[in-house]
């Protein structure tokens, strides 16, 4: 067994379809796409970034949309429906079984960014007084659902009583009663209400195969299976990953090329924006520049070093955040700690680079004050790195996507500001 | 059912004390720690991050190694081994029972980023000769592991033979013999020598319950469950996060501030080169900033321009490389979907820049060289934000640790070189 096998085994199947369109130029895409059954799109759309769902949907016929709708899961209508324009989303709707309409219609009820719009009907259910051998002979009956490591337990109103699992259905006597086996104690059971990102948090900590969805009158609506969590987890590290350079998660590495240079296009005007700050506190220094040059050629060391100490605790900061490690009760922990750290390399790198220009322009005073500097602007970046974030957290703005923005704005203008006024001072 | 509700019931399993452990500053961490019986550590331990378990493993004696140690998997045994002295691994071997012992030093001949140091021996094995009624007796005769949804088939010498799925064994009939049923065809077969990223890479693609692993003769060695593969993908993303600030992913919320001190001066080390290099391109052009101080107050805005752009080139592409989306099939697409996007927002923002600067210095050649400028840095910024990563990658230097580095050394070379030598040239 090679790579090579490992490849053949995973073609053909829907995932990998999605990731060739994914990996595809549009032309190559729109090829592929086109060659694929309605089956086929139906299993394969729900598996793709919104970006590229949005343009195969805007190029599909009514018609051709409600053949690729019947092959999907209830909560991937319901995505197809928000995707589309009003009058195809009922002609989508008009097309399904009433047993599908009603739970395409639940899932509408929630927003797209909380459990209830993903969770999956194929629980398998059983009332708390059935013996184990009528359990079993259920579950021969129908087809096992992947991702099924428990049979969940309902009253007759359908109000959620536990779970047992299926390991010890298979391990009692056929005429136990299922309220006779023990039931799941560390079970995660969710809220239709709970967000995505709540969702991956509880995921990150307990990698459950299936969860429970019950609502707040205690009725079991359905499950989350590990499956969906897996993707929600992945989705969000991408967010991420990706935000930090004022991206979309959804970016689409061939997405055309005006809508990219659009989406980018306002990210570096918000940059250009505390660039702009930053040459205006320059600007106020004109005089001393003209004098001592020097000041102008080692300016970017100091506002670079900030800027690179800074994102630093800003990044493990949001990682602390998004792995609900760091909370009000050890900000204060982490504060010390990261004071101490920029103290210690605030002076290491003070000494070094004062020295080094000391003696690159023949200036001693040169030197105490760029190393002055370095060291107010790695004090300042650990203060900004760590509380940047935590009061956008706080916020609801994502860290992650702004943090970067008004971490550079701060020890750009910290750093600029302290060089330049001690130099304004001392050098002249 | 809350938030509340989630989190009680998280409580008290060893995931959830890992979290509290991670979560907490030095002194809080040893006394929770101290606190755990042998039985919790065990169970504990192989969840903490690298560095948190070899500060734990430090301050614990061999005595209790080994007591901690009877209650953990082989693989994760055989961790622990590579973390202690080799005379406490030693004792931790002898301390073994004869069958673990086999396991532990099988999963000690492979190195940590392979499958083969990571599977675990508790796939359920049969004989295809067996029938179903018999498998079935089987399975109710042990313990079915978590993550079990099928049963692999063996023959006398442990070769593999296929697999089934529990859910046919369950809908089969009674007599049937395994070799009659169905065989999974969509099967991840996984080689014990695959790294951990190209794990992490195929379940990415197909996210299953379990996987075989089989050694190039054909021998089944064990298995990989969903659950490790969910490890090692969050493993791979937060690597992937932390190194692009040249932070170690292990990196610990609270680690001592003397090792983090320490670390850190490394990259700030390393950045403080490139911000000297660029200060020195800077010195070659002091004449004319002696002259035109406005080409010292603006030049930080080009390199910044540079940076930003060329950064979220770079992302994409480290993103695109991680999901295995970007391939040497493909890169002359994207980077001709690269270069439209930065030409685009190259004229826009020259534009902007130049005018808003012409105003400020009253001077319509600063915004021509300004302009210019921007124009060139930013297409040089696709150019290093496509090739930088592709290149790294090929030498097998993750991208994702120096990409960013070695970006902004040229777009800051870059900006000031073009943005100086043309205000030289033009502005006397």
């Amino acid at each position: 067994m090679n790579e090579q096998n490992i490849s053949e085994n995973i073609s053909a199947i829907p995932t990998e379809i999605a990731h060739r369109l994914e990996s595809s130029p549009q032309d190559v895409r729109s090829e592929l796409w086109d060659s694929l059954s309605a089956e086929e799109k139906g299993e394969v759309l729900p598996l793709l970034h919104e970006e590229i769902k949005e343009s195969f949907l805007k190029r599909t016929t009514v018609d051709e949309i409600t053949s690729i709708t019947d092959h999907m899961q209830p909560s991937d209508v319901a995505d197809v429906i928000d995707l589309v324009p009003a009058e195809v989303g009922q002609e989508i709707v008009d097309c399904l079984s009433e047993a599908d309409k009603k739970l395409v219609e639940q899932s509408l009820e929630f927003a797209d960014d909380v459990v209830g719009r993903w969770l999956k009907h194929d629980a398998i259910t059983v009332s708390r007084n059935r013996t184990v051998a009528q359990v079993i002979k259920h579950i021969r009956s129908i087809s096992l659902p992947v991702y099924t490591d428990k049979v969940l337990l309902i009253d007759s109103k359908r109000h959620y009583k536990g779970a047992v699992t299926l390991a010890s259905i298979l391990e009692a006597s056929d005429n136990l009663l299922l309220s006779e086996l023990p039931l799941v104690t560390d079970i995660n059971v969710l809220n239709p209400n709970t967000s995505l990102t709540d969702l991956a948090a509880v995921f990150r900590i307990k990698h459950f195969i299936s969860a429970p969805v019950v609502d707040s009158e205690g009725v079991l609506l359905g499950r989350i299976t590990g499956d969906d969590a897996i993707s929600v987890l992945q989705d969000e590290a991408d967010r991420q990953f990706m935000n930090m350079a004022g991206l979309d998660e959804d970016s689409d590495l061939f997405a055309p090329v005006l809508i990219s240079a659009k989406r980018r296009a306002v990210w570096l005007g918000l940059n250009l924006l505390t660039a702009f700050l930053a040459s205006f506190v320059i600007g106020q220094f004109e005089a001393i520049l003209e004098q001592v040059v020097a000041l102008a050629v080692l300016m970017p060391i100091v506002a670079s070093m900030g800027g690179v100490a800074g994102s630093q605790t800003l990044t493990i900061v949001i990682r602390g955040l998004a792995l609900k490690n760091l909370h009000s009760g050890n900000t204060q922990s982490l504060l010390k700690k990261e004071l101490g750290v920029a103290s210690i390399n605030g002076v290491i790198w003070a000494l070094a680079v004062g020295v080094l220009a000391s003696f690159w322009f023949s200036d001693p005073m040169l030197g105490v004050v760029i190393g002055t500097a370095i060291l107010i602007n790695l004090i300042t970046a650990a203060y900004a790195g760590l509380f940047i974030p935590v009061l956008l957290d706080k916020l609801n703005i994502d860290p992650a996507l702004s943090g970067s923005v008004v971490l550079t704005t701060v020890t750009d203008v910290v750093g600029f500001l302290s060089f330049l006024s001690m130099g304004a001072w001392l050098l002249t």
